[in-house]
């Protein structure tokens, strides 16, 4: 679907899913959370990800306005990510979602 | 990532979204809802979706516990979704979504 059709969209989810509906999304979201990531910790965190996938969701993220991508003027350089106002928005949903998730992992534990 | 990465995901927030990350997962589960509805009626409500995306997610969506197909044996046939238990289970998140979409759309609506 192109941007502009999702940006005329009236539809609250379909909004919000422009923002924070990419495959690693709320996945990075999580991982910072309420404090200050850097790459490499973020990498460590989601070993799942590729570096290309991981680089191309922070840009989204902070385009978006959901990160704050800080650096700091140091040898060697320091790059800091963060959520935004908007970006702290969004763990309401994260906790919803990880309740749904805990729920999958106990239902699939007692099938074991 | 491979599914069984997934499915070997202690991680919450992964598994869920194994099961609801899917591009148009939530937007298919919010036009469903607490109804019944047919492929006719959620391709309707879903314009921006491609015929071949839906009758995909539809069928992820069942493999995966969170949708029942239930097909009436009349001329014509009749196949009616509806969310199953597990699915019910992940509408306080869609919820949360409309919070942050509504805030999305309202914020943009004052940048006019």
């Amino acid at each position: 679907m192109k941007k502009e059709d999702f940006l005329s969209a009236t539809c609250s989810v379909t909004r919000a899913l422009l923002v924070i509906g990419g495959k690693w999304s709320l996945r990075v979201i999580d991982e910072i959370g309420k404090e200050k990531k850097r790459y490499g910790e973020l990498k460590k965190g989601i070993p799942q990800i590729s570096e290309k996938m991981l680089i191309q969701e922070l840009k989204l993220l902070t385009q978006n306005g959901i990160l704050e991508r800080k650096s700091y003027h140091e040898v060697p350089p320091r790059v800091e990510y963060s959520l935004t106002q908007l970006g702290l928005q969004t763990l309401p949903i994260l906790d919803q979602i990880k309740v749904f998730g805990d729920d999958l992992l106990k239902t699939s534990a007692n099938k074991m």
